[in-house]
């Protein structure tokens, strides 16, 4: 973890950043090792030229100690003000960047401390570091897409007529930890004309014979890395022709934009392959969301593949590609790969079939 | 929820809060019914004395309606800017109110949206509602105590020497959701000297004959209200007699602090009364945290049971009673009940031994 704070050291001189804020999440976890709880007492890595060290609530000094925190950790106890604490460990600084998903509470007690300091966010310097992932992180974004693929196998255990989604879905997060994962992040089967919304979870629906059904799953691994995975299942009969035209044209579209992902190309690009294919095809205003998104020690997080992002892919960095048609009142479809950039080309971690599986 | 929009509309009135803006988190559900995910895309709960609206990305209308979310839901495309919109339905306003938690990020972009408004915190606006449960939320409570004392009342199930806390706390994570509730908050297992650590959670330590396991978990039920018990366990063995000693003062102390909180009594108050009864018996720097914390939809929310802490409790106020005395190197004790303020007195929902359990 030193190395991960070395180079924030040297980013954060070079963005004219002089103290770098970082409270518990997946920019604390990447660097210093700690997955602290976001609980209500302060924690919080203070990160200068000068030094490095982590403020902690007394009565978690041996949980981040545990966690392996290579820098000094320094206590406060129930009624002292951790604030002031950050401040002073910060000492005389004229910009100071905050992580991105730090508490509004904790913001504005932090800028009363620092007094006049111009404050700022620093998502954007630790993400630079996080969106390239070592062969580590790969490993284990591999590990945790074959867990996930290994849950999609058995979804004929569960996946069957007559049952609602809400049932099928908890088998499916019991799987998802029985395969592999420490924690279950989210469970979408969406059958029928519930398909059609994306972000649809689970809901008390019988699930039809001969109905489409989106199935898309994922959680965290023990190595903290996410799997995220959508696949396509009909059950007990054959869906309407209409729909098939339509995975048709998305299979088209999603291989081309694997196809099409490797270093050198912009993120929207890999958005516009797959847009083009499918708008060509009469469901342009039908694929209503991005392509993907990036993925590592968060299900989302950079590289964004959306229209509008200009950044240019590099090896090691790591993002779904999720073309999706959804036809309101009737169904719909997403196909979603995790993939990693190589030195050359595109690493796809998923193996699962892309095409409609009936059970 | 429409009753809850019209107090917190009041309120913001009272507090000269022009408009309140909330982010997905506990206090949205709260207010909406909406437990949106806390995703990139920004959703916000906009309310003004004008009127109420809920802004969310296209592709999550579907979700929201399916939550029942009863105002108005005004959606924005993959590339315009939600922030502008916020900032435009709540008009010309002076003191803008966010939630706690909302991310720096949404912060600083509404900052901008918002020109020369003044800014400050609107979680105790919610939380003053929150604080105050209904009849259906102790109800929800009490479901929610129950269902995590049924899984302390199988522990003997996989709590044995020679596992490791990780494989004992695998079993009682599964344990968690098959007893009723749909999401696991945290397991935590501290055996021996583990136990000494308030926040450790698993580790790859095996438990061995006659030490003292601490054990401490909470899930969140379907109706949305959290869980949270303290046991101590003793396996293949009988424990040291200094551990048996302080156990019996600390039980000691638990039992006054529910024999004291009530209604009309000061949430500092209860903190002293064990507090006390910990010093005189010789542990009083081993009680290294405050005494309790509210719960409902969080596991940990106001009131606080701290030093310092004037606010008097009222009926409806749901909190943990959880003492505990850590001897580092050797073991810890902790015992913690979810108790809720009824009209005279107090309703304690934990119903499990709260002796040391021989197993």
């Amino acid at each position: 973890m030193t190395e991960r704070l070395d180079r924030a050291r040297i980013l954060a001189g070079q963005m004219g950043v002089d103290a770098l804020l970082v409270t518990p999440g997946a920019d604390l976890r990447y660097l210093t090792g700690y997955a602290a709880k976001p609980l209500e007492r302060l924690t919080c890595l203070v990160l200068t030229q000068r030094g490095v060290h982590l403020v902690v609530p007394a009565l978690e000094r041996a949980a981040a100690e545990a966690a392996g925190v290579s820098v000094p950790i320094v206590t406060f106890g129930e009624t002292d003000d951790p604030y002031r604490i950050v401040a002073e460990l910060a000492g005389d600084v004229e910009v100071v960047a905050v992580d991105d998903q730090m508490w509004a509470s904790r913001v504005f007690a932090l800028q009363e401390a620092f007094g006049e300091a111009q404050f700022a966010l620093g998502g954007e310097l630790v993400s630079t570091l996080r969106m390239v992932k070592d062969a580590e992180e790969v490993r284990a974004l591999r590990e945790a897409a074959a867990a996930i693929d290994r849950v999609h196998a058995r979804m004929g255990e569960w996946l069957r007529p007559g049952r609602t989604e809400r049932e099928v879905g908890a088998d499916i997060a019991r799987a998802i930890l029985d395969e592999g994962h420490e924690q279950v992040d989210f469970v979408i089967v969406g059958s029928g004309p519930n398909g059609a919304s994306p972000h649809h979870e689970v809901s008390d629906r019988v699930i039809g014979a001969g109905e489409p059904v989106v199935v898309d799953i994922g959680g965290t691994t023990a190595a903290g890395y996410c799997s995220d995975s959508t696949r396509n299942y009909v059950v007990g009969g054959e869906p309407d022709p209409g729909y098939l035209a339509m995975m048709e044209v998305l299979k088209h579209a999603q291989q081309a934009q694997r196809e099409h992902a490797r270093p050198g190309v912009t993120a929207e690009s890999v958005d516009q392959v797959g847009r083009r294919i499918i708008a060509e095809a009469g469901y342009g205003d039908r694929f209503i969301h991005r392509t993907g998104h990036g993925i590592g020690q968060e299900t989302h997080e950079e590289p964004y593949i959306v229209e509008g992002n200009t950044r240019v892919l590099e090896p090691g960095m790591a993002f779904s590609i999720e073309p999706g048609i959804y036809v309101e009142g009737h169904w719909g479809a997403r196909i979603e790969d995790i993939v990693v950039c190589t030195e050359d080309g595109l690493e796809v971690l998923n193996h699962s079939p892309r095409d409609l599986v009936r059970l």
